[in-house]
């Protein structure tokens, strides 16, 4: 597959709105929507953090405002269930819109609850979080946590439209900022060299206006992605780039009782992934080091992953959830910066041989 | 809108399947489909009625049958939770299948459940009422009743197949039988002249195999017209035709303490909506006294209506929940047999002469 980000809009029309002014992003959708009815659902930390950006919008509209508790605890039946009642005694109708303000759980909470009362709703995702932005917002993944499962309950349903601002950005932990910066690199990484380069060369994380930026490329990509592959039969599979090494690694730390962050360990696990990429497609080795001095080194802490972890790691790897091929390994290659490929059988020599590239390489 | 009954099978592929031997229709099902993990959901009646007629197919596939209490109070979050916990426990995965066997309420919440299971798992509908079969088995419409409303949580979500038997209509009452049957006339007349005129001939009540093709006619309409307006924003109100006045004559009789069935109402509705098709819209008014005497009459009993009544019959149409226009009734009505208008604006004088025509051609 060959995309670039930035003629994305020529294609199809974004639901992605970038803005430096949330209150009146947040005005224009209802001045140009027919709606009757408002609806805002966040949680406790971003009524604090983040609301306070759009004073004017409230004071004009008075939307009813529907706090949850701040937690992915909390993407639970309970709190759907007390969402519908909220909706249902306040006489929200077919016509109420809803406008969800926060990170993942509250985007993929609130999501579904306007997807499914009064059989849906159309509402509106502003997300407060890196992650939250490029991974959740758009792409129509709805839903709840239940029985212990993550989303295990939800649906298909896609945000109206999806605002992104460099306000929320203001209060997260630079942490924060630098784990949800890995789904970025991931995203410039399957779809354009130039999108890839710029990030390497402005590096964003410490801009906001720059990140924000960086930010809506990536959520675009992401909307094209998923709007070509809704229910995720194919295409939308190099989203996972990254993330069969990562999600090991993301397990094995957890095991060895010193837990990275989810960003964190895409970030690792996407430095395999090039190292495979060039083992196993021809990807040209710079772009290894490229990478790994450009964005892994500088950014991202080493993780403590040697030779003896390699067994566990490849047995992680032939569980992940994602990996439908029982007893083989497979991973979202690249071809070339931009030109992912999906579905490649990694041999247990070939994914050991580059884990231990991997290890040279940072020095481990 | 100009539609043959007859000809929908060569327009799309329908998902209505009609069979005289259900336990077969499914194995069919089951070994042209790929999945794993086979469920079927039920109710206490249908269990003790109808699942006898499945025994080959349930030797053969061992599904896992998920029992709820039949009634509509059941069609509740409660219920949808235990079946998705249900679900959940035995590891059904994206690629389970669940077989929805019962009337509205089996597969309004069925469908719901499966819509929503892992964000959405296929489902099939086997309706076992005539009511159930033509008026919720197809369109999608799939939800639950919550905090006192019906249906105020739902989701769009057709069933891959429904399956329509005559066997399950052996232990339908007859009263329930003939009330279900208002929806098929209902479907003819707005759909095809020469179906209507089958009908009128050969009035299929007593006869179970003929019964069988008059409702899978009227599901191929119904799902033709839910096709072409899933979310209902136009061409389905047609399915309306009938209801404006069946619904008031419904409030009315429970108001009087002599409540009826909803179909019946629908019946006694869909002269007055002929009236006023002949009245405002030049039908034949031939067409009154056709259906008057060849199947209000014959099937139906007379209602306890007169003059003192009008104000109030007017008053609740005013209110019906699908009448969107704010002090004026509006009725679908027919140009002609198979030729529905919709959002036809009803002036009170011709509302009232309608009611007394109504009232002198059943001499009430």
């Amino acid at each position: 597959m060959k995309m670039d980000s930035n003629k994305v809009e020529t294609i199809f029309q974004s639901r992605v709105v970038e803005t430096d002014n949330l209150s009146r992003a947040l005005e224009k959708i209802a001045e140009t929507s027919d709606f009757n009815g408002l609806y805002i659902l966040t949680d406790t930390n971003v009524l604090r953090e983040v609301i306070p950006y759009f004073d004017d919008f409230l004071n004009k509209y008075n939307p009813e405002i529907i706090v949850m508790n701040a937690g992915e605890e909390n993407k639970s039946l309970q709190t759907l269930a007390e969402i519908w009642e909220r909706l249902s005694d306040s006489e929200a109708t077919r016509r109420s819109i809803m406008i969800n303000i926060g990170g993942g759980v509250v985007t993929d909470l609130g999501g579904f609850a306007a997807a499914t009362f009064k059989r849906g709703i159309r509402f509106f995702n502003v997300p407060t979080t890196v992650l939250g932005a490029v991974d959740a917002a758009v792409g129509g993944k709805t839903g709840i946590d239940f029985n212990g499962f993550k989303n295990e309950i939800g649906a298909f349903a896609p945000a109206e439209k999806v605002i992104i601002s460099s306000q929320p950005l203001a209060s997260l932990p630079y942490s924060q900022i630098i784990s949800g910066y890995a789904e970025i690199v991931k995203t410039a990484l399957i779809s354009s060299a130039e999108f890839y380069t710029e990030l390497i060369r402005d590096c964003p994380v410490n801009d906001n206006a720059k990140l924000r930026e960086a930010m809506t490329k990536a959520v675009r990509v992401k909307e094209r992605v998923t709007e070509e592959d809704p229910k995720e039969s194919g295409l939308r599979k190099i989203l996972n780039l990254g993330h069969t090494a990562g999600h090991a690694f993301e397990t094995l730390m957890i095991e060895k009782g010193t837990p990275i962050a989810h960003g964190d360990a895409v970030a690792h696990g996407l430095l395999v992934t090039l190292i495979l990429s060039h083992t196993l497609r021809g990807l040209d080795s710079k772009e290894i080091y490229r990478y790994a001095d450009g964005i892994l080194k500088p950014l991202y802490k080493r993780i403590a992953v040697s030779c003896k972890d390699y067994d566990r790691l490849e047995q992680l790897m032939l569980h992940d959830k994602k990996n439908i091929t029982a007893g083989e390994i497979r991973f979202v290659l690249l071809d070339g910066i931009g030109s992912p490929v999906i579905n490649i059988p990694v041999p247990s020599e070939e994914l050991r041989a580059a884990l231990d590239i991997y290890c040279d390489t940072l020095g481990l």
